[in-house]
């Protein structure tokens, strides 16, 4: 069975494609505005996983609305949500029986709740899989130790393939470093380098 | 890292195996309270699994409480939550890292909540998974299609070795069959008997 992973490179989602691709052909799957080509990063973690990829373009305009709604809000929930929901929406589109993500119990953001769950899958005929959604942070990051060559660090240190870098570069386009901290203070990210 | 996982020989709890023994050292842990030889069923599931098995004894008064409890709701809701509960801290109080359940995205009972999954992980220092808590019906139907042979059936017919077959015995011994039938009407269990 053909299952897309929307995958950022970072630690949650490589720990979701090794849990997934036992069971699944997993294809990662990441999404991008093309306004960097950060994508690439996620596609260097895809071939440590030895897992396939693609790099999936989506709506311009639910960029430009992310970024307002983060500069509004000072934080980056909602705009990340809305970011999530959408990415989530372009990958269902496609001919797989299943698409997944690694969004963690603990995570507040994104977040896809039961219903929303449901409704992806009655409305596009696919199942939606969270398989980490069952696994707290210590559980995440232990098996993430075991298992993955991780680095981390703060956001401007460590370049990941996910839409996040490109809401970043969004904000700072109009208002410099300082809209991005506004926003998004003390981000630790993660990128997977190798299999442990 | 070793992890106890609550087993009962079906297909949920078989799935949630498969998929966790990648990364755990996975013993099957099937709970009781004495009253039958049932676990004996799971037993039999664990050996097919090739996976280590313990049978662990409950309290008897937890059994009688969830019975009481039952026989007035009219439903077996409230009586099985309270028995899960009680088998999930019972577990918790091993030597392992990590303990588990097979329960499902859709499942209304047994259900562990994010708080309720926390609290475990403080009090005992270990971690709670629910690999299929991001899995809704469909898809662990899939998997166990693709994965497990799988005998179906009302429950009088398929042996399992969960501490819902005692709960049966016990609503039978003070008022018969129809006592069974007033609490669980038409429920259909699963029991895995080999892997594909």
């Amino acid at each position: 069975m053909d299952l897309a992973l929307l995958f950022s490179g970072g630690k949650d989602s490589s720990l979701a494609a090794l849990l997934l691709s036992e069971f699944y052909d997993v294809t990662l799957v990441t999404t991008h505005f093309g306004v960097t080509d950060d994508w690439s990063h996620a596609e260097a973690t895809a071939r440590t996983l030895e897992l396939p990829f693609e790099a999936v373009e989506l709506d311009q305009d639910v960029a430009a609305e992310a970024v307002e709604t983060m500069r509004e809000d000072g934080f980056p929930r909602n705009g990340i949500q809305r970011v999530h929901e959408h990415a989530l929406e372009t990958v269902a589109e496609r001919d797989v029986a299943a698409i997944g993500d690694g969004t963690r119990r603990d995570d507040r953001v994104p977040s896809v709740s039961r219903a929303q769950a449901q409704s992806l899958e009655d409305r596009h005929d696919i199942d939606y899989i969270a398989p980490l959604s069952g696994f707290g942070r210590g559980a995440v990051d232990r098996l993430a130790d075991a298992r993955l060559e991780v680095e981390s660090g703060p956001s401007e240190d460590i370049r990941k393939g996910d839409y996040e870098t490109e809401l970043r570069a969004l904000l700072r386009e109009d208002g410099g470093e300082e809209a991005v901290r506004d926003v998004f203070p003390d981000h630790t990210q993660t990128r997977v380098v190798g299999l442990r």
